[in-house]
């Protein structure tokens, strides 16, 4: 029997329609919309697209968007200045700075100024320090690391007690995924490319999280019978036949892993549309406390 | 053929000469010594030997130590003033605030009232956090896996590649623990309570670190042939023939590992003289940093 698949976009939909009605109870009672305020920095493509879908995703729950347009040339200060004026303006709740900004400009350095009220994308480091100590809550939790969380429930998978596998330890998705799954009570392991006999480690898993960037490298082979399967990769692989010429793959091959797994996210239509709900439900949430606040 | 045994006591002795030197040199140069501040609330004994042999250790290595000891009705604004007043004391580098503190005070809130300079035991969110993230550091890494860390490397096993295992989740232990040793490329799996069979997930382990604080859990059976054992425990337990009453015992059952394990710490006499020499490094690295500030 073939995985079920596990419908990102479908979870996303539902989520978003949730978030648009609280939205729409916030605005009555404070006579505005929440609203983000994006800091992009030089004309990356796929960054300016990312921004653009980020808008599209904002005006569809009636959340406010505003975004500051640095040019390539843009200086530390100039970065600085932009999250900063956005961590003062009371109409912006949250605050995303859309990565990678340019290489002479010092990511860490500008991701510090934005105030923890607003971190809405949840990464910073007392954020991050805050989300893997017992008894701490961090003000925001990572967005795609949380669209990850709520899709393993959305199976209805036990974490508590499960082998979970999270292949890949980066700032925004390994590393907290880890945190939560533990947090979760899961028995987690973090695997990473120093990592001997991954085909081995990835067999225990009962949940496999996939953060690696590598196209389909994980086999269907190595999985686990039944495991849940959560794809964050999203990796660019010719495809002369099409269109574009490329197509998007994930962390997993696909095809041979969804006759082995239980569950399985497909990529694109995984992850991806979960981040992006989980910025707007952050949003919404940093909107709500500034009004218990201001109450 | 047994076990090696990890003397922690001569690792500590050694490191400790060592710190005795450098501490020398910042006299010469400072012309005042590195300072301890520790923070007491209460009359707990085992607070107040803590503080004692704390005071002890910096005698030994030529750094001044100072104490504000509150009493147990204490209240938090008291509790904050005194951590304050440190921060504010130049001849003061590292705060130590001795946990745990009376059951009124807010924990979590006092300590974030530690200045980040001197936090040298390395337990604010934000310092776990950088602990965690690639490519940040934390402006101090916490006393006791730091200890834990040197015993491995003092084995000579590699960590790198290594699959290791840590059996509890602690903020200042089990998951800093973790953290360090996924930053030194092995392939961690956290452990806890709600694990399954535990015995099976410490089987793999090439390094295995028990921090869980029950008395001789770990089966020397469970264990690989070969691995490296840190045993972070420390539980008194009943013992009527020693004058006492009670003994130290750790997480492992050191007779039955010791003809399993490899390389295996002892209790007393592994982890505990590290984190104290620890302690000692990082106040010692603080004082070097002012000084570089200040010239």
């Amino acid at each position: 029997m073939p995985a079920e698949i596990i419908d990102g976009r479908a979870v996303a939909k539902r989520l978003q329609a949730e978030i648009g009605e609280h939205v729409k109870d916030f605005v009555a009672s404070a006579g505005a919309a929440p609203g983000l305020g994006v800091v992009l920095v030089g004309d990356d493509p796929a960054s300016a697209m990312y921004v653009r879908m980020k808008r599209r995703a904002c005006e569809r729950v009636g959340i406010h968007s505003e975004a500051h347009i640095l040019p390539a040339s843009a200086t530390q200060q100039e970065v600085e200045s932009a999250i900063r004026a956005f961590n003062c303006d009371q109409s912006i709740h949250g605050i995303l700075v859309q990565l990678p900004m340019p290489d002479h400009i010092d990511e860490e350095a500008a991701l510090n100024v934005v105030g923890l009220a607003k971190d809405v994308d949840g990464i910073h480091p007392v954020n991050l320090g805050l989300l893997g100590m017992r008894g701490r809550e961090p003000s925001f939790t990572p967005a795609t690391p949380t669209g990850v969380m709520i899709l393993i429930n959305e199976t209805g998978a036990q974490i508590e007690g499960a082998e979970a596998v999270v292949i890949g330890r980066s700032n925004i998705v390994g590393l907290p995924v880890a945190l939560m799954l533990a947090n979760a009570n899961a028995t987690v392991t973090i695997c990473h490319s120093r990592t001997r006999d991954l085909a081995k480690v990835v067999k225990r898993a009962d949940i496999l999280v996939a953060a690696v960037g590598r196209a389909e490298y994980v086999q269907g082979d190595w999985l686990k019978p039944g495991a849940v399967v959560i794809d964050v990769g999203s990796n660019s692989v010719p495809a002369p036949e099409s269109e574009k010429g490329y197509r998007y793959v994930g962390d997993v091959d696909f095809e041979a892993a969804r006759s082995v797994a239980g569950h399985i996210t497909k990529v694109p239509g995984g992850v991806g549309p979960m981040t992006i709900t989980m910025l707007l439900a952050n949003t919404l949430k940093a909107a709500q406390r500034s009004l218990a606040v201001a109450s």
